[in-house]
């Protein structure tokens, strides 16, 4: 027999019953029932109930186990009676009947327990991981983040593509946010930096020729941790195609998708292929946001027309001087007491609104103080504009265009939840598209880019010369789940000609485009094929999966918020003779002299 | 029809003919035959012709786009005449009459040449890598790469693995080569380090309780490149296992190397598993070697006795004072020209030998001048011992026993390759085991460990308490392929107990252990199964396949010997703002001063 196991803690079955077997695990909980001693032993596939008579010479040894040492026990199989067998556990019809007992290593007392849903905080999940990751729901995500990321690799592959690694040790990315530095000990004063993205390099593979890349690859931002984003490090299915419409990039990732949310999702209901495509400009007028979550019902209307010149003075004034008004249905809202319109318009007032008017379309009539004050027949506009019926209110947002859209979207998710209209266990999907390629800067009036200064303008060179900037729209595009982006992406402008055009118009020189843009520049200029690509957030794709809110449920070794690893005691401080052969010295900050009275 | 391509550049066949076809790639090659031009189109997937007539109002627009400009051409598919058909292309039945032709991208003229086989220096090839990997070779051994890597990922999860993530940004290790280190913004003066390794991660998911992991991990080193090394990252195929003996690591990696050179072997011989398993002292006394090269037949002998009190006065002196002679054969070189033995004298002496005593074992008897001074009973002896016959010449190295080991080991791969001994298209694999767990350093007469201080030793505790240590092995073993090592690996000490009595033995209180090595330490008290794995080197995987000596033709961006990426002009300066923020001052070396004479 095997030194260790004959058989997995999740292996045993009724049929095993009689042969002899052998288990290693951990102690996972002890009962003591007098004569005899239960130990439920875990390892990563399951448990199995061991028992022992006090009459055994190894009672003694087993007894003194404590949970999360780690033992082999040898016995026979037995089959429980009938009312003792525990269906909800795979081997539940069985117990190892405990002859043979070896402790392969002793545990101290537990700074947290495995066994249990108690609750621990984050500082010390994070310095015992290695305890925390045995517990049942934390192993089972871990587990789902490593199916994931297989099934995307053998979808990606499925759909054509090849997995390559590009370099983590490389230079600092023009754009963007704050890379991390690796000072060089060979060139003095030099520093490497890591990839914020593997952007550049995936677009050198196209330009080398290589047809369709994928790769899940670690990604590297010096920025502050949040809730949905790891400090340091995160994965994306970073992806990029050649010879390639917008179209065809939704018609290559829409499967994977679909695929990866189908398969692990529980039986939730995934958005067909091909997922809707919502233009940027109806994305900010129906849902308020470029990350619409159509999970909710609510679709924002434009009432600007009913208020101009209306008698609702604050409005027709706001509209005189080019704000909008933008109207938020609640469906079957009309009945809703005054109170709770109430806590809206504080709810609002804390969100830097004035307030939230609102008009209550009751059985008998519309209701409250903006419809005391608008002429009937725009009353009537308003409820046909924003599609509403009788028993429903709605809420309006009025303010500048951008200000008032964004407004809207959150009284939109205030209101949905509110009401609780959203469509439960489903992964809704769809693309933002058609991006506007500049704005105006409110500040300086001047042409700005508006997203991504290396997506191709819609148009291409002709629309830069002969188009309102203003109205050129990019090939660039949003992938959203639930409301959450999971990536944006974009076909790349390609073409040098169109690129110095396209920063000519947002107002930097070709000297400027070298300067900082050379690298990709100078390959463009040897024959660059079309392409575009995306790259989804393989964090945020298993969070919303695992249904955590929190990254940390799904990333084995996460650095706290303050981008420390307390585990392994990272960052730490470092030798002088460390220091010297890199080439830099330690530069503090000056303490604050404290002030003393004189 | 397709804006870009209805038909990739190795797609089109002779039954396509008739059908109108729309292309995209690479102006790969053009010919001129006066009336007609002829321009191989080449994209990833392979190349096609396309021809057009100078009549055609295109046929300038054509004419003038320069090799690997990107073009994308549509016309009609015609069958080539029987006498211009090319079997050695996949669509060498077809070509394309072009009647459109639109430009993509113009190609500026170019540094590198894409088509043919012209060579170029290292600098070029790596500042214009986007161009360089575009070449036919080039582009295939990356592929290969991906393939294989696709391959070990999807054999790894058939054998039960699951791949994880461990982090990348970490804390510095203990042990090892240098570092690479990242200054923290957020905590002035510590530093993270990128893992050598995921050593400890991986040891710490089996505490964790995961049972069998694997990752295509990314290592960084900051050591000067070679050959066969990439300065800064390499890929490790790592993996880790819990309750189990070498033999099961074994039985869990065989099969996966041997498939993978079985698949993308080309036909050669793979050695079938179970690999033969070698003794660490055996491979050094046979091999001369712990990396033995099956391929090579020549099995080296000890000697010592046959030369102690002989007549060879030499060798006999060096006995007495403790050193061995190792006998390494050459078979049927016993006719081989006193030249050719000159010249091995001579290259013994370039490698710090003093020389190359042999012996030739003529028909008409033994030959050479250590044969003239050592009785026959002596000779025969040694032919017996060394297992060789008349025809055979036989080389000796005498030394201590490891200089005259390693020694005999250059030998033995001198004489393989200077007879062309070495067996053809063939991947042989070993293990090396048993690794000795302690070696007695020569100049302080002191015990220290030999290899790795946290294998576990064999026999365990009672090894370590009761056996003298230079007689103790530990689970340590080695996989070699062709004479390459492709990894180490262990079965870990899991037992802090027994890692205190091991370190102990080399000379290391318990306060140094807990110092140095704290964290592993730490969760080995709270219950950890015994483990073991290895790392088999993916980028030297990928070096035998495709049979390239150079890593830079297998890796898609690797950084020159200098450590610098020409393509990205990384390491580079970065802004003083930078500094500041990280809390870090460059300290250049200061330059050296010119001695004037006074």
């Amino acid at each position: 027999m095997h030194v260790y196991r004959s058989h997995t803690c999740g292996q045993l079955k009724a049929s095993d019953a009689g042969i002899q077997a052998r288990l290693s695990g951990w102690v996972h909980r002890k009962r003591d029932h007098g004569n005899l001693l239960f130990v439920d032993l875990r390892d990563h596939y399951g448990l199995t109930q061991c028992v022992i008579d006090i009459s055994s010479p190894v009672f003694a040894t087993l007894e003194k186990a404590r949970p999360e040492s780690v033992i082999t026990v040898t016995g026979k199989v037995v089959k429980r009676s009938a009312e003792t067998v525990n269906p909800r556990l795979a081997t539940g019809e069985i117990e190892l009947q405990v002859a043979e007992i070896e402790i392969q290593s002793i545990a101290d007392v537990l700074p947290i327990q495995v066994a249990g849903d108690q609750e621990y905080p984050e500082d010390m999940r994070l310095r015992y991981r290695f305890l925390d990751l045995r517990r049942e729901e934390v192993h089972a995500n871990m587990m789902l983040r490593s199916r994931v990321i297989a099934y995307l690799r053998q979808a990606m592959i499925g759909q054509g593509f090849t997995e390559f690694q590009t370099p983590i040790l490389t230079a600092s990315s023009p754009e963007g946010a704050r890379d991390y530095l690796v000072p060089s000990r060979i060139h003095p004063g030099k520093f490497y930096a890591l990839p914020q993205a593997p952007q550049q390099f995936k677009q050198l593979l196209m330009v080398a020729g290589f047809d369709k890349y994928f790769q899940i690859a670690p990604c590297f931002r010096d920025e502050a941790g949040r809730a949905d984003r790891s400090p340091g490090e995160f994965y994306q299915l970073d992806f990029e195609m050649s010879y390639v419409t917008q179209d065809d990039v939704f018609a290559a990732i829409e499967p994977v998708l679909e695929g990866v949310f189908k398969e692990f999702g529980k039986g939730r209901a995934v958005t067909p292929a091909p997922f809707p495509r919502i233009t940027y400009a109806d994305a900010m007028l129906k849902y308020g946001s470029d990350k619409p979550d159509l999970r909710n019902p609510i679709i924002i209307a434009d009432v600007t027309e009913p208020f101009r010149g209306s008698g609702f003075g604050l409005f027709a004034k706001l509209v005189d001087k080019g704000s909008v008004v933008r109207a938020i249905p609640a469906p079957g809202a009309a009945g809703q007491p005054r109170s709770w319109f109430d806590k809206l318009n504080e709810w609002a007032r804390e969100n830097g609104a004035g307030g939230l008017g609102y008009i209550q379309f009751a059985a008998d009539g519309p209701k409250g103080p903006i419809a005391k004050n608008l002429e009937p027949a725009r009353v009537e506009a308003i409820k046909a504009a924003a599609n509403l019926k009788d028993g429903d209110a709605v809420f309006f947002a009025c303010d500048k265009e951008l200000p008032a859209a964004k407004f809207a979207g959150l009284v939109r998710t205030k209101i949905g939840n509110e009401l609780d209209l959203l469509e439960k266990d489903v992964f809704k999907f769809c693309w933002t598209v058609d991006f506007p390629m500049y704005e105006i800067n409110e500040e300086t009036g001047l042409v700005e880019f508006s997203h991504n200064p290396f997506s191709m303008p819609q148009g291409g060179m002709d629309a830069l010369l002969n188009q309102d900037p203003l109205t050129i729209n990019a090939y660039q595009y949003d992938i959203v789940c639930n409301g959450v982006e999971l990536s944006s992406g974009a076909i790349r402008n390609h073409r040098p000609d169109i690129m110095y055009k396209a920063f000519e118009i947002a107002g930097y020189s070709a000297a400027h485009v070298e300067e900082h843009f050379g690298g990709m520049l100078n390959a463009f200029k040897f024959g660059a094929p079309p392409h575009g690509g995306s790259a989804p957030g393989v964090d945020r794709i298993v969070m919303l999966l695992a249904d955590q809110p929190n990254i940390r449920e799904i990333i084995l070794f996460p650095m706290n918020q303050q981008a420390q690893d307390l585990l392994m005691q990272a960052p730490a401080e470092i030798t002088m003779e460390r220091l010297r052969e890199l080439h830099i010295k330690v530069d503090l900050p000056k303490p604050k002299k404290e002030v003393k009275e004189g």
